[in-house]
């Protein structure tokens, strides 16, 4: 093992739109913790939204000053007592929120939704995240990233492709199932590669930026892609034999998108709701009852699923890293949050030793 | 058996509040058909509101000037050829809506949903209902009345009961679980009773009107009621231990008390909506996503569910016609829906026979 | 449309491993009732154990006699009064066992469990059935064939790709799943071409002839075959990871076959009993309990399913009738079953028209 | 808080039916871990079976000569450093088994599961139990004791109630259910008690011993009990309108109660195994796959769902601790389980303090 530095740069986000680099000591695990050197550190559209222009959020879920980025991933060079799984050179995948690990949320593998307002601190926004060049972890936020993935790879599990597929899991998708992706951005995209993998027999994206679709399509990853209009609702009942989807699924957030993914949902269909923030309003006696369908709410996933995925992932050789479009080192942090808030460009990461070299 | 009479009386709505009794030859069942004797016919909130006041809804769904009353029950007096099930003096619950019987909807026992629009007619609706002395049915439309239930009770097993079970059906109803019921007309009363046989541990019922609340009391169907307000979600957080309940049924078809059954729910918690009409606006982030609940639509129910209800009212002991507090003979129909149309009552049936002398 | 000829040719199976062809009139339809032109036959491994050999299965459910052949499809030559879907040249395939409609099970769409002793008859068993030039069927056995699937193709989705896919709804197969399947015969077959088109990541085949297995290979429908052993379990998880499969699907009915099944199923798995006849021994606690697992039974399907899993048949590009491998005119039924019993075939078809050209 | 006493007394098993009491110093809590003084300690069947009759099980799950007692509850009287939830005076239950924590399986919280070789290890079997003054337990195997609950209900929670429940969540227990329970030792007498509370609308107990069945009756747990024989299945159908059970449940691991529990499943019923080895041995088509039944294993429960147990019995007012019989104190605990082993009595506990005045 070579030797650690005493200190490391990491990026701070003041709020203004701009990041600041700041110098600090290489931490040393305590107790069930280890120290991990990153690799990549991605960057989600909520960094840019929440934390990156303005601090919105207060109190216990707000953005608290400390090193940003909660989609880190990278390996071990260090571990503190009391550790019963992981050890020194493994690669890891780090779930982005650490729960107090003893409420009824965390023993669900739900950190998300951690009851403790002592414990509960999310990675990159109320504990030291992933853009730098170490971080300390709690081993019972680790997932095992396989020799078969990147490190790359892995900063899309946590939150993106996590999010995902706990949502798909809610719903079912297999290759009975036309589903309709509202919204091409990352998650939509994610969305895309998931249901391809999972067997999902046509697949139908909806956006407004032509760029997103363009990209979805080069990849293989939709069927078709239509933009957001008045006929969306026409136009995937003219794609489905006129009976809608079997599933819809939400990346957008936005109200108009929601009701379509709603209305063009066939008889006995299932939707779920990804996107974050925003309403919702609709007609639930034709627009729901008379269909008699359902509508999941969906958030994050459990730290065992995040397991389940990562097998899958290997399973169907489905790599996340293909969705990066830009990789940056971390003395060019402010360029990478730059280009991601510009939104001209795909999943945007900070990378360290060998995926910085890619 | 008696000798039937040739002609009948038949109540039709002309949409202007008013009902008008007109002399009808009594019917000869044809193929498949069966020939009821009505002894109970019960009032829906839909005969008041769709067709009594003014006619909604045009074309295939609309009321076509037909004998009204789509919550019949009776005995069989005639069979027509064909008849494979029931016969003569049979005691017979009819599906409302008659539907073409062969296409994928029909099939699933969902008539409502039938996508014929020839041979989809409901009764009193498109096709002659239950407002008369006698009534057509189609043998694939009855459900068998055991001993143990009267016509009153059978009468409101399709359209009140048979709904209310649907809906409890998708989202569970067990011990495990508080339930939340937003509306306390009939149908809501309907859920309170049968939730409470599926073993529903605390039933809160939410209303406008004094006088349904104390009848929910009264009659033990609610552990707790409130009157629709502001405070209703803190309410009902504070009966449930914090948490909220684990299952809601809207059936008020309002807006505000939509969003109440959502919010009030607890963490991976189910409601369902049942009420007819209205819209729904809420935020899905808080309301939904944040705590991983899922919201149904529900629409009638299918007819072998709507004979698993019947076997389960005989072993419940549950007698649906305790919930009617008037009834009527054909001549006094016009009072019937008057009173109906008041609000100022339970159910309202008219009767023939050994109902009415109840 | 041409004359119907008077009179035609139809096969019955005396039991003693002989077809005897018959002069049989042209029948008519009666009410509700069609008469459809067969096209294709196929003979079912039951139709070669329960009657082709010996006539086993006595009482209401033995073979009574009739003209054999219950997996028919083929177009509607002649409509019966009261029919109300479908009509003259339709391309139908028939739910094989003719209930009687209004039961609870019939209601359900599973005729095949059809309570009434008088009216439930098999086609092939208790009424006539494919093996003749022309069949009278009930509008409500119809299952419409869409012009993108062959007679042959329609054939068999009645009673070998319906009863499979009843089946895998049953355990629910996406591309979550790596799948056993025990026997590989037609059913075993027909439930790895599903399994492919649901998504299944990865599926495995198990059966002792050699041939069978190379078919399954051939056709692209299993990824690994396994000659049935005593160290298929073995096998079986290291091809998995050493997990084991998330699903299994028994379809050889034999009783070593099914305990690999069940011991071959990875922890919280689940498998479905789809192969008839036989016996299972095995211990609960290690086989089932300590890993969580459930086993379905499964028998046939429900008629709208079946017309759920034509409009996949049709969506996939899927066609059942590449499983057939010979093809016999009426005349040489007597080959055809032959053929069957030898056992040395795909699926064997008694064919007309377009069909016998192919 | 009282000082704590350097010395307790703990009884270990060595396998040849007697008890050993011995002397130990009491411990102190280590990270993650607390002390706790024990209350009530209950005896489990598999305590004499596989431990104090003779040492069933080696290796890894074996009894490793380490203080008896898995079904312990009690109050912390020391913390060590690092807990987050639990504090000095907490009254709780122990999850039987402390897994490592960090595997797949304790993720999910099934750390019955746990697939840590060197850190499983199960309370009274491979780490010290409850059959002592003070017991170590890690922080996160405790679930919380409300006040409303007896040290003597929560001992029985872990192992017995909370098995109980996981099986019964898994098949689905409501007021529609009728639930045959084969075996009315403890195991099946809470069965009955929670799937009363959870609304089954008819409970019938199977058994051999008739002191068992008539407990059964005289607690109300089971409306009728039957003695165990050949025309069970027939007595069920009789007693359920000739249907069979919507629901079963074995408790008995004993292979003619197991087919029996299968055979008198109605139609589309769905089962559970708890009971813990034996066989089964039935067939597939009529016992299982002709009335589409399913069979779930299910073993112990995940820590989370222990919690939502807890909750639900302050909810119901549901008191586990009525089955037990007998109460000893520490310096009696051969006669405990003496008594135990003789099979003449309900549950047997070993209490300190409040718990053995009682």
């Amino acid at each position: 093992m070579t030797t650690l530095p005493d200190t490391m740069q990491g990026a701070v986000l003041p709020g203004n739109s701009t990041t600041q680099l700041q110098c600090y000591p290489v931490p040393t695990p305590g107790h069930g913790e280890v120290l991990v050197r990153i690799k990549a550190s991605t960057i989600c559209g909520s960094d840019i939204r929440c934390i990156y222009h303005e601090h919105l959020g207060k109190g216990a879920e707000g953005y608290q000053g400390v090193i940003a980025g909660h989609e880190p991933c990278g390996q071990i060079v260090k571990v503190g007592p009391g550790c019963r799984r992981f050890g020194v050179n493994d690669r890891v995948i780090i779930y982005h929120i650490s729960g107090c690990g003893v409420c009824n949320d965390c023993r669900r593998g739900y950190m998300i939704s951690c009851t403790s307002e002592k414990y509960r601190r999310a990675y990159g926004w109320q504990r030291d995240g992933g853009m730098a060049g170490y971080m300390l972890a709690e081993e019972k936020d680790l997932v095992h990233l396989p020799d078969q993935l990147s490190y790359a790879d892995g900063a899309q599990v946590a939150c993106g492709f996590g999010t995902v597929y706990e949502g798909l899991e809610k719903i079912g998708i297999s290759g009975n199932d036309s589903v309709l992706i509202t919204g091409l951005g990352p998650v939509g995209l994610a969305t895309a590669a998931l249901c391809r993998k999972l067997g999902a027999s046509q697949i139908i994206g909806i956006d407004v930026i032509e760029e997103r679709m363009k990209l979805a399509r080069d990849l293989g990853l939709c069927d078709e892609t239509l933009v957001s209009g008045p006929d969306n609702v026409e136009q995937v009942r003219k794609l489905t034999g006129g009976h809608g989807v079997e599933r819809a699924v939400d990346c957008s957030a936005h109200a108009g998108a929601r009701a379509t993914a709603i209305r063009a949902t066939r008889k006995w269909g299932r939707m779920v709701f990804i996107g974050e923030g925003g309403k919702i309003e609709f007609n639930p006696s034709p627009d729901m009852i008379h269909d008699q369908k359902t509508i999941y709410g969906s958030w994050v996933t459990s730290i065992w699923k995040m397991e389940e995925l990562v097998e899958r992932l290997v399973r169907w050789n489905l790599h996340p890293d293909e969705l990066i479009t830009h990789r940056f080192p971390i003395e060019k942090v402010g360029d990478a949050y730059t280009l991601m808030a510009s939104g001209k460009c795909g999943k945007v990461a900070v990378c360290f030793d060998e995926e910085l070299k890619k």
